[in-house]
């Protein structure tokens, strides 16, 4: 069992044990998943961006919330997905699949914009 | 090497390719992410929840936005806490743990409810 | 001066008085907002539509929280369109205007679907 | 009238005029509010702080699409407020009032710090 999946289980278990499969509707998981991103996101509000490529060894307060907000962000995705049935890798690798092609290396060198008609 | 961390060294391929690490500092990234799981809510926003909860198998265009939304989500989250030097599946099961002790199941049985002072 | 300007001045003010204009570019301030919503998200959550749609007056608690994160959530909008210097009123007009002729009334009558080629 | 209370009006005409009302329950509008946020944050993604500063004489193409984002975002929280009946410029105001006395001038010149306790 990948590592992914053997979080899903966990996540499962934790959420049958409570009975809070009827909350863990994927609108709801959804939601609660932007909310923790939203923390996550608190924590780089006001950091330069030198500030924030040091925080994990510069602030350790700072950068003991970042991972457990990290921790949050994954494990309300991977609860998610399980839910709707994804496989997160799957997803993952047929997007990059797509922005390999539709970002070619060669023409987007250096740049973030975005493809003709993206937004 | 685990599922994740092939995709992590995809997703640093990508980058490299396109000399993006300039605008991967863990702020933006943060930021990308972010933006994505606004894109993710958008397909859930206006849904009942028991349409949320068929929408995977009723609805094959939101389906397929919502499986290719979980792929970006997912990318820029293992990209995300690469560039930071954070293990997700390390920081998920120390959260589950944590959890674990500050809503036992015999007290939150059936409840979504904080843990006193948790806000 | 309209309520919306008098709040901006007053917002400007507070920054000036702790010399937070460093901190007070738009990207941060747009992050900023972003963290305040997620925490608003975090109200909605776990709530049924049916709860969601009663919450100032059946929990008075989650009422005064949802109160104050929609505080935050205005002032750091109306900090950042200051700061951009857009007019968050005419901008919002402008908005309406363009959906009552993308969404015409008498076509998308009890639809929340988006118009064609809008995603 | 004040211009936020027109608004509102406009913003439930507009509703009624659609028959909207079954699917602006405070929780859909939240996440409505969220996703456009999330398309905001996606305008300054990639920018520095010195590009975000400038970006609205600048970049024409992306001033146009951040002061149309504002526009949404006004238009969603303006909403939701409105079905919560939460008065936005007296919660706005009494959270300044509440941060005036958290954050004394004299003790957080030029820090973004929080006060002890807060996160």
């Amino acid at each position: 069992m990948s590592d992914l999946d053997a979080l899903a289980r966990r996540l499962e278990q934790f959420a049958d044990a409570r009975d809070l499969a009827q909350f863990h509707n994927p609108k709801n998981l959804a939601l609660a998943l932007a909310g923790e991103v939203g923390e996550l996101l608190a924590e780089f509000q006001w950091l330069t961006p030198d500030q924030a490529a040091s925080v994990m060894t510069e602030d350790v307060e700072a950068a003991a919330r970042i991972w457990a907000e990290l921790g949050d962000v994954t494990n309300y995705l991977v609860r998610l997905a399980d839910v709707l049935g994804v496989d997160l890798i799957q997803a993952a690798n047929a997007k990059i699949d797509a922005n390999d092609k539709r970002y070619p290396a060669d023409r987007y060198r250096g740049s973030a914009r975005k493809a003709p008609g993206d937004h």
